[in-house]
């Protein structure tokens, strides 16, 4: 990016695109909407010391017993993991239970996803929960951005990307924008009108998690800014953004 | 797909995504609007005894030689690419040049999207100009179809959803969706009311191609229902399909 050119801003739909993308000298945010970002979001909100995100359930039951005060939380198709104590909704971290402790998280596709940005400038975390924090944090950061869908086992999904689609909204007109991606998650957003929930309807997800009894983790997962903070990774652990 | 359900019905956004879809017992829908498959489509309708695919500049030199009355062409950003001699616009094969020859054409995207599929049941050309033949083709076969976009070195574009979501818009009820992908595409389809051409202006390709002077040539590909013919894949020729 030159001095006097805006930054740019672009989408990346799925994990097995991210080759096509330069991460170098970019803030890359991390979308899982359904749930880990969203759970990553509320539980750091609501007091978590920090959340380690981690690739497996061995890591996880691993780094849980290493690490004082800590849950280990995940879920493989909709139930608890074996071996870990806690699920992946963000429900169930209120700050009641949830406060100072460590977080050890495994999810399949948002923490993979942000085990493969390699080289950014900064990795923070995206959801519908801290959408006008985040895009307050990324206007003021003035660096390019690339907004990364975890998707669904690689596969394109609605809600990540309906949220880059709000994300580009809020704060397209401060980046240079030469991306389809980003384009086509605008539209969607704007098809939307703001009814996320009830556009996420079609999508796959929603019938899956429909499935294991999920509709009010789908609500509260789509419903904008009910916690304004931005979760950023220092080392290898997520903790609150702060200025 | 069992007899009483119907076939299912997927789209797939760029060849980098190719992997997560089975296309064994499929129908797959090559689409490269700007321009590989608009062009094929053309050629065929105005007379060209086939149309050979082929991935590189060398190849398409070596089979124009072994091949009577044959034309190589393609392009190479925006440009007829060295030892090719035409290029790879619509509208440079008209009736009264393109009779009954042979077209040997290599293009950046579609052409590989078309190698890569090696098991479908059948592999068939998609574009604007045949949208209303190529559907109707699909309705009668009865069976899954994937729509694979080429895109633009493996990265999501536009124009080649836009034309997806037209053909999940046209066929959708005859068949089975689970595929973001497609209420995605879908749903791009309605924001463009139809008007094609302007809802393309936002595109990265628009940009690319217009550069090139090819304002004229976009016009043309995003015409539905120019052409009224199914180009389908035998052996390694592009041929008309016929019932």
């Amino acid at each position: 990016m030159s001095e006097r050119s805006l930054p740019t801003l672009e989408v990346c739909f799925s994990p097995a695109l991210l080759h096509l993308f330069d991460t170098r000298n970019r803030i890359v945010v991390i979308i899982d909407i359904f749930r880990a970002t969203s759970t990553i979001t509320a539980a750091l909100d609501n007091g978590a010391k920090c959340v380690i995100p981690v690739a497996s359930v061995e890591e996880c039951i691993a780094i849980g017993k290493q690490t004082e005060n800590s849950l280990t939380a995940g879920e493989r198709d909709g139930k608890v993991a074996a071996g870990l104590e806690y699920g992946n909704s963000p429900l169930e971290y209120p700050r009641t239970f949830v406060e100072g402790k460590t977080l050890v998280l495994t999810t399949t596709n948002g923490t993979r996803l942000l085990h493969m940005v390699q080289d950014a400038n900064a990795i923070v975390i995206g959801s519908f929960l801290n959408l006008d924090a985040l895009c307050q944090f990324l206007i003021e950061q003035k660096k390019d951005v690339l907004l990364g869908c975890a998707a669904w086992k690689d596969r394109f999904n609605l809600e990540d990307t309906l949220f880059a689609g709000a994300v580009v909204n809020k704060i397209g007109q401060y980046f240079s924008i030469n991306c389809d991606s980003a384009c086509a998650a605008q539209r969607l957003h704007e098809q939307s009108k703001g009814k996320y929930f009830d556009f996420l309807k079609d999508g796959s997800h929603y019938k899956r998690l429909s499935n294991f009894g999920l509709v009010r983790d789908m609500e509260y997962c789509t419903t904008p800014n009910l916690h304004h903070i931005v979760p950023i990774l220092e080392k290898n652990e997520l903790v609150l953004y702060k200025k």
